[in-house]
């Protein structure tokens, strides 16, 4: 294809996006298709001569985008948000047409820079201080990784790394029993051993208790083992609930043990300085997760993670063989030795478009709008007589369930489970659930760009309306 | 940003794009810049009110692409290609419009089930037989990690990430001396250790010695570890060097070690009929990579992983904590499972969009063309009667130094470098280097869409010329 010929293409794509941007909230927010009814219309084998776009293009609005899940659609209330926005989404346009692999400070010198720069404004924003560097990952399951390895390689003083873990000291990590699952991944991936891994029980808000935290540790002292890191949460998937960070900061200091503090979704929102109470604690840390991808409009992949210890990460992470090596290395960051991947894209310049687009104000605006609704929805919940909150609402989700009286938890399950299907079927909303102390839950996450009152207000008639229909 | 300013915005942009795209050849393909330049150019702190878009993109244009070194430049010749193309970025523009992160079925079924038909063409147009199943992964170093881990828990029947590594068997890891750093990291992070890799000599062509590859092995049983993985190379970094693939599956076979081929680079390749040849025994692999954002035209991220036994690699990744939970688990591919991540780009619509866009025959054309172009280089190189090729060049990667009579390997060492330095000073075409047997080589990739038979005669003009001057 001819550089005209995308210049002519590129323009009705932008048209289309145009149109999808301002008009996906009308569309059906999960797609009516069954598993394999995708996959049966597409031919098995491909195609030996090239074909026109007009008939890719085609293709992709046809079969393509009725078999999305809309993450862009102001129904949006699932999972936790994914969003976009034009900024971010312009700035991939740049991105995919420079196609720059920025492994190294050579092989892009702008996009290096420019992401020390966004990570420095990050950091400020969310008042981390001055001593944390920060590195653009794909996602918090590969940051917390990064820290687990991390973790690993000072317990054992580069030992695991270079000799391997068989004959070293057993490890252990320690969380809440609500936190991440990507803990429980990365405790295998990383060798420690899924049964090294410590579930603390949480208090009645779903936070880790510290004084059981602590009785893990010694136990495990006690024992033999070596406790290398501990993960802490601020804001879980399940009912963001709020780990005490500071006194688990300092419980980690006294024994000498790695503190990641898991903010994937939450962490946005410390740029708001009346929420940011609740991120005491994270300046203590030795390594944070955020997601600009999940509450700050920067298209995904977009995971900030900041270490205090620089050295530590790049023993870990930093080999460089002959054909890597460049006569800038000593003077330069080269971010390939930050993480796992050695290929990077240039993911600095969405959060940069966006930063600048939105300006900090406005980002804490969309943000304050999203949590103010959340405390909307949770009073509504609150006062309804048949239904019942069940978590606490720091952020921007509200985790409920539909109680009429005289059922047993059991029947509640069941009923929860239908009312949610139901409420899904419209296809005009997307919520999701999870277990909260083995109960059924309904999560209503507010936190897409797009969502307004207006369809929060509608999310709940909705479920309101299912609720009825179950009596 | 209304949509309508997306609109005219991302008018703009397409503008930008197809210039660039047309025109990019014409600028600098290195930027003339030190470190930090492009940092201290950048405020320090975010802007805490919004920017006009018109600003953003005159930075852009001013700041960030003067400081890129240029990828899709029809002079590059550095490392491996990074390659991009017309439909790959008109795909990226889709992807980023719809924001859709793709870690389960539900999330995106289109998603997902595309990811499944366009691994299943790759699969046919690189010749594995049909067990084998692919996914889409970030990068090489990621898929050759993923492999480790698969191959650690298959040798420790699934100990390693249940109990831990500390208490079980020293697990060993093969490559030959000129295989991938992607292996040292693996092994480090994945927990065998570094000095747990066995790095076999290779033969005068830089291929791996099965002789010496067995004898590692049955010295390390008789020590009591336990030979877990062979990462196999078709194509090395340095050289391209093809192991022998079909001697070394044997001895995988024989010892029961799970056998990886990294041909990340030249495994786009293996499309040729005419090529398939090189890669003998890549069937019999237990694992394969291959990244088409190398040399497929498709835009970074996107490597292709195949693994043969799906169980092994689920039983590795597979997690569901109750909040990613789906009515559909059963029926369905979870792509979530497939790797170390849980959120998931929608990187199969590019892949599509370039086999469709250029058919199989097109995406051949181009590879006979760069294969064709490097034996024509190397062809020259042989008879300069001052220059000696350094390995074979069986893909798009020639291997040379400049070897004026009477000079020392160290004098040889020093010159080269400088003609380098002097090549890429010119800032018209790129060249990296390595070192091959001890000696200092430069390497010359031919691979970038857009480089044509002239490009090829410019730099080998320039390197002459540089070498001219040394004398």
């Amino acid at each position: 294809m001819h550089s005209e010929e995308f210049r002519r293409h590129g323009h009705e794509l932008v048209d289309w996006m145009a149109d999808y941007l301002s008009g996906v909230g009308s569309l059906p927010i999960t797609p009516d298709v069954g598993p394999g009814d995708i996959r049966r219309r597409l031919p098995v084998s491909p195609p030996n001569e090239g074909e026109p776009f007009a008939v890719l293009f085609d293709d992709f609005r046809e079969l393509i985008v009725p078999g999305m899940t809309h993450w862009n659609h102001p129904g949006w209330f699932a999972y936790f948000p994914g969003n976009n926005s034009a900024p971010s989404i312009l700035a991939e346009m740049l991105t995919a047409a420079m196609g720059a692999q920025c492994m190294s400070w050579a092989t892009s010198p702008a996009a290096t820079e420019l992401e020390q720069v966004v990570m420095e404004w990050l950091r400020q924003m969310i008042g981390l201080p001055e001593e944390f560097v920060g590195v653009i990952q794909d996602t918090a399951s590969t940051a917390t990784l990064v820290a687990l390895l991390s973790a690993r390689e000072r317990a054992t003083d580069g030992a695991s790394g270079r000799q391997g873990m068989e004959g070293g000291p057993g490890l252990t990590v320690y969380a809440s029993a609500e936190a991440h699952s990507s803990i429980d991944k990365g405790a295998k991936l990383a060798g420690y051993g899924l049964d090294r891994l410590r579930r603390i029980p949480g208090d009645e808000a779903f936070a880790l208790d510290p004084a059981a935290l602590e009785r893990a540790i010694q136990e495990d002292v006690a024992s033999g083992l070596t406790p290398a890191c501990v993960v802490a949460s601020i804001g879980t998937t399940s009912s963001t609930a709020v780990d005490p960070v500071p006194v688990v900061a300092e419980i980690c200091r006294r024994y000498g043990v790695w503190l990641h503090v898991d903010a994937a979704y939450a962490g946005s929102a410390a740029i708001v300085p009346e929420l940011r109470g609740y991120f005491a604690g994270m300046d203590l840390a030795d390594s944070v997760v955020l997601n600009p991808h999940k509450w700050l409009l920067t298209n995904f992949d977009c995971t900030a993670y900041y270490v205090r210890d620089r050295d530590a990460l790049l023993s870990t992470f930093s080999l460089t063989p002959e054909y890597l090596r460049t006569v800038h290395d000593a003077d330069v960051v080269n971010y390939r030795d930050w993480g796992i991947q050695l290929g990077r894209r240039f993911r600095g310049l969405k959060l940069w478009f966006v930063i600048r687009s939105y300006g900090v104000e406005g980002l804490r605006a969309v943000i304050r709008r999203h949590v103010g609704l959340a405390a909307e929805l949770a009073g509504w919940v609150d006062q309804a007589p048949d239904f019942e909150r069940m978590a606490p609402a720091p952020f921007g989700l509200v985790c409920f369930r539909y109680r009429p009286a005289g059922k047993s938890e059991l029947e509640l399950d069941g009923m929860n489970q239908r009312l949610l299907a139901e409420v899904n079927a419209t296809r005009r909303v997307f919520l999701t659930h999870t277990r909260l102390g083995g109960r059924y839950v309904i999560r209503m996450a507010i936190g897409q760009r797009a969502t307004e009152r207006e369809h929060v207000v509608q999310a709940w008639e909705l479920v309101r309306v299912a609720a009825g229909k179950l009596r």
